[in-house]
C-alpha cells in the first residue's frame, strides 16, 4: 500500500533547480509533511557511482546515446526498487530532482534516441511508480545558457552540449507537460525569483489540498 | 563492410575459460590470423568502470536483476560502437571473454529475468553484430565448482551465487546452443585438458576453413 506522494522536479540547464529545491523544501517542510529528498541519476550509493561514470566531464571516450540511456535505467532501477519505493511504502513523500521525464527529454530529445526504447524501459522499470506531480521548471535555452555562465558553477558532461541539444530537450519536456497536463505543471522560470517561488506555491497548496 | 570474423568464449563457473582462451589464442595465432582480444562486461575504458560497479564483490547494497542486465547492456553498447565493430571493419578477428549468450545465462536464466526484455535489448543493442562463432566450455555445476574451490581464486559477486543459480544459468546455455547449433559449438569440459583442446581445435580447424 503506497501512502506517501511523490513529486520530481525537472528543468533545463540555468532554468534555477537547485533555487527552486530549496523552496520547495521549505514548503513542505512548513506543511510538516514528512518529506525525503533525492536526485538523479543517484539516490543509492550504487546508484551515485552511476552518475559519476555517467555525468563525468570527459575523462573517458565518447558515451554512446544508448550506453548513456541504459545507464540512466540501471540507476534508475536501483534508485526505485531500494529508495524510492520503501520510502512511499512507509508512508514519506519522496521529491526527485529529476525522474523519468528527464529520459525523454535528454536521451529522446536531446540524444534523438527512438521513443520507442524509452517506452519500454519506462513501462519495465518504472511502472506504476510514477510521480503524482512534477514541477517543470521551463525557460527558454539561450536565456537559461546566460544565467548559467553567469553563475559559473562547472558543467557535467551532459551540460557541455551545444544549445540546439538544450532546445531539443526543452521541446520534449513541453510535449510531455501538453501531454499529461494533470501531472507536469510547468514554471516559468523566466521571470523573477519572487514570480517563480509564487507559481510553485500556487501549485504546492493545489497539490497538496487534493 | 565487415571482414573479420567474430568469435565469443562463453562457460559457467569452473569450466576452464582461461585455460581454453590460452589455448584459442595460441592456435589463432599460428593460423597467423590478425585477431583482437576482449571481455565482458568490458572491452573500453568506460566499459571497464562498468564492470567495476557490476561485478564488485560486495560493497554496494544489493543490486537489482534490472540493474545488473541494463549495466550490461550498457557496457556492450559501448563495447560494439567503440571497440567491436571498429575492429570488424578494419578486418580484424574478434574474440571475447563473454557476449550476448551471457546476458540470457546469467540475467535470464540465473536472475530469472523474462526474456523478453532481454530479446528486446539485444535486437536494440547487438543487432546485426552477432559472433560468427561461439564456444561454450560445457560442465555441471557440481563439478565446475569443486574445480573452482580447489582453484581458490577470488570470486566476483555474480561469482558468490549459489550452485541452484549456475544450473539455471547452464540450462539457458544449453538451451541456446540447442537453438542455435550452427553457431554455438558445445565443448565438454569435464574431460581432461588435453580432450578439452582437441575438441577445441576440431572446432576452430571446421571454422577457419569456411
Amino acid at each position: 500500500m503506497i501512502q506517501g506522494k511523490f513529486i520530481s522536479i525537472e528543468g533545463t540547464e540555468g532554468a534555477g533547480k537547485s533555487t527552486a529545491l530549496q523552496f520547495i523544501k521549505q514548503y513542505l517542510t512548513k506543511a510538516q509533511l514528512d518529506v525525503v529528498w533525492t536526485r538523479e541519476p543517484g539516490g543509492t550509493e550504487l546508484a551515485e557511482e552511476i552518475r559519476r561514470i555517467v555525468l563525468h566531464p570527459m575523462s573517458f571516450e565518447e558515451v554512446t546515446p544508448e550506453t548513456e540511456l541504459l545507464l540512466m535505467f540501471a540507476a534508475r532501477a536501483q534508485h526505485i526498487k531500494k529508495y524510492i519505493l520503501p520510502a512511499l511504502e512507509a508512508g514519506k513523500w519522496v521529491a526527485t530532482d529529476r525522474f523519468i521525464d528527464a529520459s525523454y527529454a535528454y536521451q529522446g530529445g536531446g540524444r534523438s534516441i527512438d521513443t520507442k526504447y524509452i517506452t519500454m524501459l519506462d513501462e519495465w522499470i518504472v511502472g506504476p511508480i510514477y510521480p503524482n506531480l512534477t514541477l517543470l521548471l521551463d525557460i527558454a535555452p539561450h536565456t537559461g545558457f546566460e544565467r548559467a555562465e553567469k553563475r559559473g558553477s562547472e558543467k557535467d558532461r551532459i551540460e557541455h552540449e551545444e544549445i540546439d541539444f538544450f532546445v531539443r530537450v526543452r521541446d520534449i519536456y513541453l510535449e510531455r507537460a501538453k501531454q499529461y497536463p494533470e501531472r507536469i505543471k510547468i514554471i516559468d522560470a523566466s521571470v523573477p525569483l519572487f514570480a517563480v517561488e509564487n507559481q510553485i506555491r500556487d501549485v504546492l497548496d493545489d497539490f497538496i489540498k487534493r
